[in-house]
């Protein structure tokens, strides 16, 4: 199997529930401006906590500093495993699961933290741009790796990085048993051709950024379930649109613009940590997808700045 | 004729150039999601100098104070001349000449401030709440007077506000002269299907709130031309949506959605004051409107927070 190192330096930051109003303007212009941003990588993740928003440097720079803005100091880079012909895998399951045993566990041995991002499209593996040799050292004997370079994909020679190899040593430490929260919503994960990205705009734009203020004409909507979690996820990368979100939400958009997987499956989420996770734990997207995979069982995977959240079937 | 009291209570408000990012949120909510606002009357217009929003106070209260937003401290109340049947004017021109003799002229004569907004649809004369028994008062000679009171017009009797007539007298004031400017666009005046609003959301968001930003991927834009101006009008009143905007921002609207009179006539801008012309001096529509009422040369009048601006046919 491939694995490519693409061509983005990723930003992780979070936006403050009651400072939303403030990023209004950039965030609007990432998501729906194309022709005004050199931007090629963007993901915002609405969660009960606050909005996690990833994207290369080009759309960072959008993002004026303020209270309201918090930002992991570190580069991410962005990791995708490409499924070839001569794949080995009978899996027929998607997601995370697809990687589970020859990504996520290594990594998890070598002490790699790793943030997911698992969209419509695909999975991406981000790990930080100094993690990246150990990396390389721990994934050349299952992958051929290639790094994105002005989108060419150049072989890595993996005796650049063998220097990098067990840095973190192998000692087998125990992993946090962090709780875990299954709300009752039901998710979809969907795509849009990109081209009719501005035919939902203003739906798009009422449930990213008013959905937490008060409709005036409300049809006496009975709220959010106290049980059900505000999850919402959108992404925009290299031309890629993704939405992930629930029953209640995906209602309001129009039926015959978003497409889903053929299947049309729904999706429940497992919600992780009782506290908020930070970065530098490692393990823990293992700890869930190691299991699914010995199960065989489909699951999407997405970190947020909080929380880590796997979406399985139904 | 009859003359309509409207029942809008509106502000009169500026943000400044480089505020608007701090208003996106709110006025996108203004513009785009009327399940979200009771806000029934809204107007936004573009000039070199700032953003002049008018707004009733449900609107008014969406826009939080700060350095960047202005307001004129009078409530203002919106005139509007319904040319019914029996009307005797043989007058074929539209916008503000109609009402030039009847309504602007007058009220100049009683030192009333006007606040012109003309639409595709009909033209608003603002005058200040404090200001109504006096307007009353003058105009009920020409003039059925009716108050809308919950979508009922009342007719006004006008023993109630004799006591105002004219409280400013009536000498006779020298009229400041004001510079004119007259920039080389041409102007439209269009309206659209409120209901397909959504469709033309992004290129509005993108005309309205980037425009002074800088296209990453710019078609080699030869920019505006120095003696153009920056001029774009915006409303949303009683659900109905008029838009004044030069034939280069016309351009990125999608042809088959905006609407224009049959003539589908282009206008020309007469910009007038050298200085803010603040809003305590009368007669500047008078000056501008007598004249084209005596050629029977149709226009529209469209104050801002600093300037004046009459459209004439091209």
């Amino acid at each position: 199997m491939d694995l490519q190192i693409l061509d983005h330096r990723l930003r992780v930051t979070s936006i403050s529930k009651n400072g939303l109003v403030n990023y209004t303007h950039p965030l609007i212009k990432l998501i729906f401006l194309r022709n005004r941003t050199r931007c090629k990588f963007f993901s915002l993740t609405e969660t009960p906590e606050n909005y996690t928003v990833v994207l290369d440097e080009e759309g960072f720079k959008e993002l004026a500093p303020s209270e309201h803005l918090q930002v992991e100091s570190s580069i991410w880079l962005p990791l995708n495993v490409a499924s070839n012909g001569n794949a080995s895998s009978s899996s027929q399951a998607v997601g995370v699961t697809k990687i589970a045993k020859s990504v996520i566990a290594p990594l998890a041995q070598q002490h790699v933290s790793v943030f997911m991002l698992s969209t419509y499209q695909t999975d991406f593996i981000l790990v930080r741009e100094k993690d990246l040799s150990v990396v390389i050292s721990t994934l050349n004997e299952e992958f051929n790796i290639f790094k994105e370079v002005e989108g060419e994909y150049v072989p890595v020679g993996c005796q650049d990085f063998t220097n990098g190899l067990l840095k973190n040593g192998k000692e087998v430490v125990q992993p946090t048993v962090h709780p875990v929260l299954i709300p009752l919503n039901q998710f979809c994960v969907m795509s849009l051709d990109p081209d009719t990205l501005p035919s939902i705009a203003t739906t798009l734009i009422d449930v990213l950024f008013y959905s937490n203020s008060p409709k005036e004409e409300s049809e006496s909507s009975t709220g959010q379930d106290l049980e059900c979690i505000k999850f919402f996820s959108f992404s925009l990368i290299d031309g890629y649109v993704s939405l992930v979100m629930d029953t209640e939400a995906q209602r309001q958009f129009p039926a015959d613009l978003l497409f889903t997987s053929s299947s049309g499956e729904l999706w429940r989420m497992v919600r992780i940590g009782g506290q908020p996770l930070g970065f530098d734990e490692c393990g823990i997207v293992a700890q869930i997808s190691q299991p699914l995979a010995d199960g065989d069982i489909s699951a999407y995977y997405i970190s947020t700045f909080s929380f880590d959240h796997a979406l399985v079937p139904e």
